[in-house]
This record gives C-alpha cells, structure tokens and sequence, in this order.
C-alpha cells in the first residue's frame, strides 16, 4: 500500500458538513473551534482533477427563503402534485413546500443530511440513490434538481439512465424542474483550458470530475454536469422527457423544465 | 511519472490568495468569481498530513486595526526600535506601525503578498527568510512573529537555527515578540489523536505538517509549530534568547517576548 499523505478518508462528507454549519446556525450540538475558542465558519472544500481547489462557506444550504436566489422562488412556484426534492441536502426547499402544504419527499445520498432534514422537520425522507428508489414503488409528479443537482446528469454516458430512472418515477404527465448553469461564458484560463481539456477526451466542456473534502473526510471522485441548455436539450434527446421550458432570466443560471413524452 | 489525479502544481500559493482576497476587498484587480457572476469569497485551504483539510475565509490578512484580535494591539505596543514583521502578509502590522511613525520592515518568502504589501502603502520590504535575510546586513530591534507565526520555528530540529537566525539579525537589546496558541486545550478527537500520534512519532504533540492550497496552486508539505508557552521554553534553551515574558490574557492564544541575552 502506498499511503499518500494528507489523503481523506472516504466517508459522509455532506452529512458532516452540514451537521456543523447546522452546529453553527443554530446552537444544536458541538461546534467547530477554531483554537479551542472562536467559531470557525463551516466551509465546503471542492477539488477539481485538474487540481483547482474551491472553498465555499456551507451556511447557504440552510438559508430561508429571504436570502435565496430568485430562481429558486420561481422554481418552487412551477411545482405541481407531489415533489421529490432529489438532494434534499439540508432540507431549505423541502421544509418551504412542506410549509405551504405540498406534498414533498427528500431523497438523499448522506444519512447525515437526512439527520438535519428530519431535526429540521422534514417528514417524508429516503436514503438513497434516483435508482434504488424506483424498487419502493412510489410515484412523484415534480422532481426537483436544484442547487445546480441538474448536475446529477454526470455526462453522456449518465445521462440515459439517469433520465430513464426518473422516468420510472415519474407518474403520467410528470415534470423535472432542473437547475442549471451556462459555464461557458468565462474568460478565466483556468476555466477555459478546463473546457478544452474536457472536450479533447470527449467530454463535455463543463463535465466536471470532483470530489468533496470535510475535515477529515472525502467522497470518491465523481462526475458533475455544468451544461447549456442546448447540451442539455441533446442528452435528453431519444429519452422519455421532452426540454419544454428553459427560463434563463438570471443568465447565467438557468431552470430547465421537462416534461414526460 | 505517476500522475495523482487533483494534485496541485507548486506555486505562491499565499500570494495568490492575497492578490484576489485584495481585489474581492478593494475592487483593484479581478475578482475570482462563481458560476461567472456572483462573487466567490477567497477561502485558505490548507491540509494536513493526516487528511485533515480546513477552509478560513482570508480576509482578515487584510484587517484594519479595529477588528484586531486584542493580543495583536498588546503585540504592537511592545514594539521598540526598527521591526522587522516576520512573514508581513498582506502587510496590515507594517502599515499600522508604519502610520504610527515606528520604523519596520516586512519579511516575506511570497511575491505576491509583497506586492500587495507595496501596493497598499509598505514602504520597506524584503523577499526572502530571515536565513537569507542575515546577509543583507541589516539588524533589527523587534521581531515580530504574529498571526500564530511563532509556528515558523517549526519543532525540535529547526528550532535552534531559527532562533540564531534572528540572533544574527538582532541589534544588542533586541527582542521578539511571537503570537502562539496552546493546542492541547482541546477535547476533540481529531486533534487529540493527531497530537498522540505526533508524540509516537518523536515531534511535539502540535507539530503540524501542512501544505496550503488555493486555486491550481500548492505549497509544498512544510512543519508549522502550534506549541504551549513551557514547550518553547524547552525550544529556547541553549540559544541566544531568553523567554522573560508570557502574556496569556487571551489564553489559549498568548504572546511570548524573547529577549536577547
């Protein structure tokens, strides 16, 4: 075995993470210290296989509707029958339909951001994957991929199965509601050369591979989709779901809506 | 070669993170920004060798005195003499002293960070370690070591060259006044066993091994020493230095003045 130094153990990375900011947020459990006394912020850490490395402060997972951003309202406003929320993270979108009396269930990947959701209030949570949900038979009539989640698409070779597994969800005249981002309109080289990279192994440009660092955890590495809606419109292409909407009034940012064929 | 995927390329990492902490601070300069619009707050990453990765907003490197932590207004009043500000940062002691009539001159290994020490008013400024430093023939009657760089004499081995490199630097009467933070004061078992095994490994239990990163960018693996006032006591004996005085108002943090004997 060769042990590289500083490396993460694999583990609930986001579970952890929003433990703490929720820690921080609220009171509910031990804080992070920064030396043993003042509060250190909870801060996503973000690796790129290229080597770039982002940090980002967590608060906003668990941010009211007050300080979200306006495509996120209007995002809420498209949803019809019962949502799954897929992602449901800390539970900000599911707690806010909940509120208003729709019908919501939060699915997730981390046992530890279903921790928080369920603290938090969420009712109705499933631990797991688009695809092991299908096998507990139930049927949803918006799904919602938001926080960019559009990027749960991974790529070409993802996204059939992807679609197909949400279609399997689906009941008849079902709708995703998707948040995407146009990554294209940068001048940073570093961004750039990225894209390039990508495409020179047949990858789309904004077809990110990362992995996810907290303290002293990591996921393994995965693929994340930052597309267009044109990209989009192509890998939905000979799927069951047809790009009917795609609202983009907060260029760069977009809502894709599709809708069962 | 083997290529490890996410690896950083080694770079100013600190001058980097400050240039842009600069620009997010002040408008000169581009702004690293998310998804092509919303601005990304400057985060400093920095791993240890365990896996354990922290993120912490930078811009306190550029903090006016009014949001100073109360032991760096204590440091600066200890001040007597010609300064040297051992690792100047985005220079905010310099300027102050600088302002206040005090002569200092700012010691820093990053360009980057030099630069904007220069562009923000620093009139005196070195590249370099204090090492490299001893040639210059300059000398100097406060050292100063503060925002926790008291670290920079690393642990047992580079303790006594360290420590006669500023003995070398040092005026008759000079002293040095060093920020440090006792690290044991914790119950968290992330540093608990980190500090063990430490000890199992003949280092001083706060010994990090770190590497800091931002962007495309990483420093290499270095030791940076988070140790109590008794343990750089050990450290001092047998050099130039004498530890005549420990101010731990602000425990755990304390500043420690070295006088030269």
């Amino acid at each position: 075995m060769i042990a590289v130094t500083g490396e993460p153990t694999i583990g609930d990375v986001f579970g952890e993470m929003i433990r703490d900011a929720y820690a921080v947020a609220t009171g509910i459990g031990p804080r992070p210290l920064a030396g043993g006394r003042l509060p250190r912020p909870v801060i996503e850490i973000i690796e790129r296989d290229d080597g770039l490395v982002n940090g980002a402060p967590a608060g906003h997972y668990l941010d009211p509707p007050e300080a979200w951003q306006p495509y996120d309202h209007r995002a809420v406003e498209r949803v019809r029958g019962h949502a799954l929320d897929v992602g449901v993270g800390a539970g900000r979108i599911a707690l806010h339909l909940q509120q208003r009396g729709v019908p919501v269930t939060g699915l997730d990947t981390s046992v530890g951001a279903l921790r928080v959701c369920r603290h938090r209030g969420v009712r109705d949570l499933v631990h797991g994957t688009i695809d092991q949900h299908v096998a507990d038979g139930r049927r949803y009539d918006t799904f919602l991929l938001l926080g960019n989640n559009l990027g749960l698409i991974e790529g070409r070779e993802r996204a059939a199965g992807f679609l197909a597994a949400l279609a399997a969800l689906a009941r008849p005249g079902a709708q995703v509601i998707a948040h995407g981002t146009d990554p294209y309109g940068t001048t940073d080289p570093v961004q750039v050369s990225y894209h390039e990279r990508n495409r020179r192994r047949g990858r789309l440009g904004g077809q990110l591979r990362l992995r996810l660092r907290y303290r002293l955890l990591g996921t393994e590495w995965f693929d994340y989709l930052v597309c267009t809606a044109d990209e989009l419109a192509e890998l939905v292409q000979g799927s069951s779901w047809r790009l009917v909407d795609v609202d983009d009034r907060d260029h760069p940012y977009y809502l894709a809506t599709l809708q069962l064929a």
